[in-house]
């Protein structure tokens, strides 16, 4: 497959930071209908580089869905078993989004900024459009808007470091899953402790795209000796960190328990949701399949263009590699899978289907241990 | 601005037609998160032989949501202010979707199969998640679904020679905007005479993905003699034919008036439909702006990577270029804007300020006169 340039219109929204994290990308993406740069170097060199310093990131991407009124917690609620009254002014939880087959719409990190105002800060999919449609079709006293904030993300061991030179010593006590107002010369942001990688770091909300070109600018500057580079979210790092990303890993083809986001809820919370009597019927009988980490040795593949069959012994296809990639670390390929319930223990040995012949596999724990 | 290279994962959805549309794709870009080829000579080049000869087009991003059920028409109905019922089983229109604040969401092409049954063949956003979260909202007894069929257009002045070879001469009485059910050597297909150029087509819906390449060749092989060429809607071309393009030209925060859509449809239709109010509002009081077709001297321009502001003689910004590209026919600049009702009519003169420099721009009627 030759790998053709992308053409540009305004039709893919410019992110406010596109004139600094674009010039010198040799990959990017399309998400939510922003352009999204995803490699500098090779994909070994920005993983390296990102496990050891850090690394400045354009997820402007992350597009953001703010929902405003008497009955915004009533909303979010209403689109996801977490339970969100529970989450507190200045929090963020990982909420997935489901529709009322218990589909995976979206899995955005929510923003409690007051719970009459939250934030969705998105993957890949038109969940402006989902919110409109279900506030529009019912007497839900809301706005549902995109606010027009786009995040840069700050990611690495030295993310700390290079925060504490813009915003102070304070932000070092910031925890996980928390964010902070606040003001980096005069430009007003929001601070999280998230993002998309498994070295740590934060997300920092613009909120008027006229300053991002200074904000960045600011923050590069910072990273003097701390060797900041230009980067973006490497695909080696979030399949060893266990990173879904919904597209490629779930879609709404998938439900919850399947793709084992079902560590992030209870059933039963006490607001009512869409997904209720679905979610609760696939508890019961139990999910069919698994999503799990699957690891192969053998000569490193090139990441999968669309989904690869996954084989039983006998050759029967029974799931698919939905990820996976070189890591150079494990020495093996990494990557993610849906098997049946039976093969989804750690240790369980599989085939899988990819360009070049058949592959021995085997289903990994959380540490990528067999 | 550098052009890099699109990196490809499961998240942008494989064509059915993507091993035979992107091997000698020179530019693509991404619709509906369906990678689509753009380019693969010049511009210019693509742009004269369209109009000479008959090109295939992979347009598999044109994906479709399927509306079925006892509700389907009245959900239709409830999302345009167009005039659904009218519409007859074989039969097309082109049906804006409308937000409670009359806001474009999308300007689809629906396809009536019967008056329980309609596709809605799409531009560039999740109608998906809009059209499902309002049916899982209220009492609708419809299925809301992506029926994973996906077209490839024919396009050009020897479009209708080509399907008659492949389908026999009946096809030529095929009337614009109507489409059939038929089969092409065993393969069923639905074919529409509707396509997004100035130079006439047809469109190809393909049922089963699985056959996708199979339709394509037997295509590729009937157009032996016709210079049949694997083309891409054309910038030039939509242009001058005055094709909006939804991201482009208008989004959510566009009213079908000011966009000029309003042609299409009448006030007042029985049904009822979620921007009645708005739209009647906007009636009553009369667009404060216009979509115009405008045209510029001087150098070819660069088509823009997002607007660019329009401005009065006095250096006023006023509006702001959606679209344009330099037209090798007209030879001028063509593109569209949105100006101030007093300068929307044909002959008005304005600025705009595009990379290089000010330019002036004559306003003007449909056949690019001034």
């Amino acid at each position: 497959m030759n790998a053709p340039q992308l053409s540009l219109s305004r039709r893919l929204r410019v992110s406010p930071f596109e004139s600094r994290s674009m010039p010198s990308a040799s990959r990017v993406s399309v998400y939510n209908h922003v352009v999204l740069p995803v490699g500098y170097g090779s994909l070994e060199e920005d993983y390296w580089h990102l496990r050891e310093h850090v690394q400045i990131w354009d997820v402007a991407c992350q597009v953001q869905v703010e929902i405003k009124g008497p009955d915004a917690l009533r909303l979010v609620e209403w689109m996801t078993p977490r339970d969100v009254a529970a989450c507190e002014p200045g929090q963020c939880i990982y909420a997935p989004l489901l529709d009322r087959n218990a589909g995976i719409v979206n899995d955005p990190i929510v923003l409690c900024h007051a719970n009459d105002h939250y934030w969705l800060s998105l993957s890949d999919s038109d969940v402006l459009l989902w919110a409109k449609g279900i506030a529009e079709s019912g007497s839900w006293d809301v706005e549902v808007v995109d606010p027009g904030v786009f995040p840069l993300s700050v990611q690495g061991p030295k993310a700390e470091d290079l925060l504490a030179r813009v915003l102070g010593e304070s932000i070092r006590a910031l925890k996980f899953f928390r964010f902070v107002a606040s003001e980096i010369s005069g430009i007003p942001v929001k601070i999280a402790r998230t993002g998309w990688s498994g070295q740590g770091g934060f997300e920092i909300y613009l909120m008027k795209p006229e300053q991002g070109e200074a904000l960045w600018d600011i923050i590069a500057e910072a990273g003097e000796g701390l060797h900041l580079r230009v980067g973006a979210p490497n695909l080696i790092d979030r399949i060893e960190t266990g990173l879904l990303s919904w597209g490629n890993d779930m879609t709404l083809e998938n439900n919850p328990f399947e793709a084992g986001l079902d560590r992030f809820f209870k059933l039963g919370k006490q607001a009512d949701y869409l997904a209720r009597q679905a979610l609760e019927s696939i508890a019961e009988a139990g999910p069919s399949r698994k999503l799990v980490r699957l690891a192969a040795g053998g000569e490193p593949v090139d990441p999968p263009r669309d989904t690869w069959p996954v084989l039983r012994a006998s050759g029967e296809p029974i799931g698919k590699v939905t990820s996976m990639v070189w890591s150079p670390r494990l020495e093996q390929n990494v990557g993610f899978a849906y098997v049946p319930i039976d093969l989804s223990h750690p240790g369980a040995q599989v085939g899988f289907s990819a360009p070049g012949g058949l592959r021995s596999a085997t289903v990994c724990g959380g540490d990528w241990a067999a």
